[in-house]
C-alpha cells in the first residue's frame, strides 16, 4: 500500500513539484455531473510519469527490457477541475528503492499555486518478458533522483 | 484521505464483499503493456458504485437534489487482468459516517476467489447544485447499510 | 474510405447480424449530456470485433504474426443511450477481401429489434513486425466468412 | 449519413483548417499494439469542436438552451499516431446548416503538413431540455460561419 506521506497533501504548492506539463481536458474527461471524473486524474498520472521515463531515463515502453507495473495509487481530491481548461501537472518522486519508484503528481488549475488534487501511485520495475521484479537500471535511477525530493 | 482498513486487502474473499455485478472487459482497457491499464479500474469502480445507488437506493443522478463526489480514492494491484476477460466486481461499505461514505470494490478473475485488485474510494453526499456538504438522505443510507460490513 | 452499402441504416433488424455480446455501460461512458458519448460507440465496436478475432479466428494480440489496422470509421446515432444500461452488439462482416475486411455493428437497447446505432469499421491485415499489408490468414478469414451476410 | 466531400482527404494540408489547438496524448490513449487507439480520434474531435463552440460561439454546455448532438461521424487513418506526441488538430466546417453543422478535423503531427488522420461530424442541434431539433442561435451560426471553407 502506499502510504502518503505524512504531511497535508493540500498544503502542497508548485515549488514542492519538479517536473511539469500541461494536458489541455478533453470532452469526455467531465462525466455528468459536469466535472473531471475521478478516473481521469490517474489517466494525467499515467500520462506525466511515463512522458518522463521516456523523455528524461532513457526508456523506450516497446523496446526497454524493463517496465514499470503500478501495484498502488491513490488521489485526493481539493477541487473541481473541468473541460476546457488547461491543467498543469507537476512530479516529483516521494520514495526511491532499489526496484521501486513512488511518484507524486500535483494538478494545478493555471494561475493557482494550491493544487485542485494530490495523488500518485508507486512502480516496481519488472523485467519486461518475464515481469519479475528487478533492479531499476542505472540510467532509470539517475532520472528519478533528480525528481526526489526529501 | 482514505485510510484503508488496516486489514491486509489481498486477503479478501469473494464473501467479504455483499453486490456483485460482471463487466466485460474492452480492447482499449488494454495499454502497450497488453494488460488492463491501472485507471480502468477506478472507472469500474464508479460504475458498480453509481449502479448500486441508482438501483438500490433511488438516486437519479439527473435529478436527485443530492449527488455523492468523491473525495479520495486508492487501489491495489495484486495480479493483471485484461481483454477480453469478463470480471466479478464485488462491492462493500467499509465506513459509514452521515454525510459520507466509503465503499470497498474487490475485482475478481471469474472461477477465483483471491481478487486481482482491490480499493474504492469515499464519496461525500453535496447538494446538487449548491454542491454543499449535506446529510444522506433516508433512501441512500439504508441502500448503503445493507453493503456495510464490519 | 469505408461506402457504408447502400441500405438505409435504420432499418437494421436484429436478424441482421450474426455474432452478438452483451456489454454493461459505465459511469464515464456518460458526457455532460447524459448520455453515451459518441466516441465511446468505437470502443465498443473495436471491444466486439477483437473478442471475435481471438475467440473465433484464433488471433493473440501478442503473438500473432498478423493484425488488423483500422483504416476507416464510421458510426450513424439514432437514439440515446446511457449507463447504466446495459447493450447488446451484433456483428456482421459486410465486405471481405484478400487482406481487408469491414465490419458493421449494430448496438441495440435490450428488449428492441432495431439499433440505437450502427457503424464499423475496415480492418486492413498488416505483418505484426513490419506493419505491410499481406493476406488475411486462412483461419482469419474462415471465421469471417461465418459472419459475412450478402 | 455524413457523406464526405468528394476530395480524397488524404490530400488534406494544414492550410485548410481554420482553427487550430494542440493536444498531449496520454499514456491510455495508446492500445496494444502500440499506436493511438483509433476511438481516441473521435474524443479529440469533441474536444476540439466543444472548446470552440464554447470559447468562440458563446455555449455554455450547462446553461445553454440549445446543445449539439451528434448524429453521424468518420474518420479515415493514413498514417499512426501515439503517445508521447504531442498534436495538432485544425478545424473547419464543411457544410452549415439551419439546425446543423458538419465539422472536418484533420489530425497532424507536428511539423508536418498532411495529416495523419481526417474525421468529423455532423452536429444536430436541439433544445436542451426537450432535446427537439431547433434553428442554429445566431451566435453559434456567426461562430461556425468563420470556420466554413467551400
Amino acid at each position: 500500500m502506499v502510504e502518503p506521506i505524512s504531511i497535508n497533501l493540500k498544503s502542497r504548492v508548485r515549488s514542492d513539484y519538479v517536473y511539469f506539463l500541461s494536458y489541455r481536458t478533453r470532452w469526455s474527461d467531465n462525466d455528468q455531473y459536469s466535472h473531471m471524473n475521478n478516473s481521469i486524474y490517474y489517466h494525467l498520472f499515467d500520462s506525466i510519469v511515463n512522458t518522463y521515463l521516456i523523455e528524461q531515463c532513457g526508456m523506450d515502453p516497446k523496446l526497454s527490457p524493463q517496465i514499470g507495473l503500478v501495484v498502488s495509487s491513490y488521489c485526493q481530491f481539493f477541487a473541481p477541475l473541468g473541460f476546457p481548461q488547461v491543467l498543469d501537472l507537476g512530479l516529483r518522486v516521494d520514495r526511491l528503492g532499489n526496484s521501486s519508484v513512488t511518484y507524486e503528481v500535483g494538478v494545478f488549475e493555471q494561475g493557482k499555486n494550491s493544487p485542485a488534487a494530490v495523488g500518485g501511485y508507486t512502480h516496481v520495475f519488472v523485467e519486461s518478458e518475464s515481469r519479475k521484479s528487478s533492479k531499476m537500471e542505472t540510467e532509470t535511477r539517475r532520472g528519478l533522483e533528480r525528481l526526489h525530493k526529501l
